[in-house]
Parts: C-alpha cells; structure tokens; sequence
C-alpha cells in the first residue's frame, strides 16, 4: 500500500506550522487524513543557499516515498539587509529558488509557492520592505515562469500585524489566513481529498466476513485504488493548463 | 539523513486523531516536529482481526522509513456485543493482538499500549460496560506480559461523558486528557524530544559560511546525530527496565 507525501519546504515558519492548530502542516494532515502523509521540512533559519545545500539530505530523508507534492515556503531569510550573514543577493535568491524548483520538479509536478509575508519593521530592523518586496516579486516571477500556482501572503495579510506573533512568525490566525488557500491550490491540481479513495477498504465491507474474503477484498481494493494519482494518469501539460 | 516515524495504529479513534487540535496525530506531530514524523494509520471501524489481516499493507506504506516507535489502540469495535458483526471474541482478540506486537516489536521496541476508553451506553447500545472491561483488562495483561508501557484510558475518562463527542469517540478534550501520557510514555523508552537533536545543523552554525563550509557541516552533523536514537545503544533489557 502506498501513502504519498505532501512536503512542506521552508524555514521557521514552515518549521513551526506543526505549533499551531491551523499552522499548515497540521491543517493539512487533517484534510488529507487517510489519504496521504503530510511531512514537515523546515528548518528553522535557513536561507535558500543552506536549503539548497541540505536538498539531497532531505530527499534522502523521505526514503522511498513517493511525493504527492512540496509546498515552497522561503526567502524571508534570505531578504536580510545586505552585510547580514543570512543574506542571499537577489539573483542568486532566485537562482537557488530555481534549482530547487528544477530538483523537486522531477519528483512531483505540484509545487505550491508561498512569497514571503509581511513583518514589524520596528522588531525586525534586520530587514526592510522595499528590499522584501523584490523577493516576494521574484517568487511570483518564478511561479509565472515555472507555471506553478502561487499564494502570495503579502496580499494575503495586507498590513495586519496582529498575524504575526513576534513580528515576523505567524499566529494561529495567520497561518489559518493561507492554509486553505494552499489546500485549495493542491486541489486545482487534482488532489482534492474528496476525490481520494480512503485508504483501505470501508470496515462496512469487511464486517462479518472470513480472514480468507478480507485479505481478498484488501487486496481487490489495493488493486483498484492504490497507487491512484490522477496526476499517473494525466498527461502533464494538461495538469498545467489547469492551474 | 533519516527521520523515523512513530506510527499510531487503531481505529476511527485514531484515525479522527488528525482531526483535532489535541488529537494524537496532531499532538505528537507537535512535540516531535524536526525530530521525526509522525504517521496515522488509523482506520475507522476496525477491529484487530481487520486490522492484523491489513498488517502487511500498512508496513508497505510505511516504505523504507524505520519506526521509532507505535501506539496502539485497538479493542472498542472488537468489543461490540456478540452478534454484532464486528465482534471478535476476547480470546481471540487477545490473541490477534498479540500477533500484531510479535509483528510491531519487529520493527520497534517502543510500542505504547492504549486500553478502550468509556462510551455513553444510551447511544451505543451495541456495547456492554462489563463486556469492554474484559477487553481493557485484557490489553492490561498484554501490556503486563509484553513489558509494554499502557495508558488506560478508563481510568482517565472516569465516567466523564463530556470528553467523548458522540458517545462513543473523543472530543479534543477527550484527546487532551491522554496524548500527554502517551508523549510521557515515550519519554520513559528514551524518546525525549528534547534530548533528540533537531534535524539539519542550526542555521547560526552555517551562516556567512561557503558552499564548501555548509556542505562540510551538514555532513558532520549527519554523521554525528543521524540516526541517533538512544534505542540503537541501549540494550532492549535495559529499555525494558527501564518502563
């Protein structure tokens, strides 16, 4: 039986969305209970450059999984003010954001991308909006390019600062103001829940039944529905258009 | 770099346990976060011979990943009055449980046992209150025999019906009452969070460093810590004192 993965890319903010009831990986993990394994890759901190670096050793990380999709979460880290030891110049942002794009391309086609949000200038003076605002525009110019869909979170939290809980990490109320919109982008790319068979057969059919008709069935239903991924079946391009 | 899992077994209990704030899934997948995954194999309406029969299914989805640990909560459908078709009766239940540690504890020593909690007798007819206790005690015995860390959740439920949302299943307080035990529980066989290193070297660790720099200190820590688990160190005699 095959439990695909959805994986969740990022830095803090991707790192901590296991802290928080609507953070995105527990918000997940509840939408596709049974269906799939959503799993947490972030790493507190990390710029693209050291994400970029730590890529084959997270691949590795996921064994033989199979990935149903990744979530792209960065480049917060990487927009620090220039002479800041995280900071990651503009093209190379981009450069790094690509080849990790080009690297998770080959194990899925759906790649959901997240821009950076928004922060407290006067806590975060490490930072600074004219320069955030290029990073934000450099992913939504990847996810036009990549033809990947988007959530850009700047537009998405406007200038409420009351979703952040620090000045720069999201409260509860700020990861549920994205996390549907990401579900919904898995769904636009065929991986809506509701379309998932539950995996193993319904306890319906199998009640009242001999061990030699259940291990039947089981494997009937293996047969059938696992291993089942609309993207299998549908042609790459069309996937595309539809997004 | 290796994340192990610990895999939580049961029925719609467990399953649902992705489903609130305070649910097990969700719960451990929070404490745990950077550390290991936490997988949910819970499937609504099981019972253990459902569950022993899909067995093999459940460890091929588990891919290549190793198990740190299990949790597993069987015998509330198994408990339903003769007659009912999901009734499986006490010696054999006993018995199929028994077959699935012999399989768990070929892939972990740390199995955290949970006894069938309370449920409210005017909305779940086809449960009797001195029929489960048969099943409770008989997980308790298991627990005995096997040297397995238990929870028993009818101790802790008393003969509060609020914490159940249905009569039969758990409300997130319900959850609450017990996910701390089992995170305790797992401590007890040498799984502290916090003695287990966070995954991927700390981002101060690898800042304004080169290429070459950063991929040297991944490698370093990949080779100090991965795959660290007290479990690999410690004599199984001693972990078993040690519950």
């Amino acid at each position: 039986m095959n439990y695909k993965q959805i994986v969740l890319l990022g830095d803090s903010i991707t790192e901590y969305s296991s802290l928080h009831p609507s953070g995105l990986h527990l918000y997940l993990s509840k939408a596709y209970v049974r269906r799939l394994d959503v799993v947490n890759r972030g790493y507190d901190g990390y710029n693209t450059k050291m994400l970029k670096l730590a890529l084959p050793n997270i691949f590795s990380s996921l064994g033989s999984a199979q990935q149903a999709g990744f979530v792209l979460f960065m480049g917060t880290n990487d927009a620090v003010i220039p002479g800041q030891l995280l900071h990651v110049p503009i093209d190379e942002f981009r450069d790094n954001m690509q080849y990790i794009i080009d690297q998770l391309l080959k194990r899925s086609k759906r790649i959901v991308l997240l821009t950076p949000a928004i922060f407290d200038k006067n806590r975060f003076q490490n930072r600074d909006k004219d320069l955030m605002a290029q990073y934000v525009n450099a992913v939504e110019k990847l996810a036009e390019k990549n033809k990947l869909p988007l959530v850009n979170l700047q537009k998405l939290f406007g200038s409420n600062l009351n979703l952040l809980s620090d000045g720069l990490h999201f409260t509860d109320e700020g990861y549920k103001r994205f996390a549907p919109q990401v579900l919904e982008a898995f769904k636009n790319l065929h991986l809506d829940p509701e379309d998932m068979p539950m995996k193993l057969p319904d306890f319906n059919d199998l009640k009242g039944k001999t061990d030699e008709e259940i291990d039947q069935l089981i494997s009937e239903y293996i047969e059938t529905y696992d291993g089942i991924d609309t993207l299998d079946r549908i042609d790459h391009h069309i996937l595309r258009d539809a997004i």
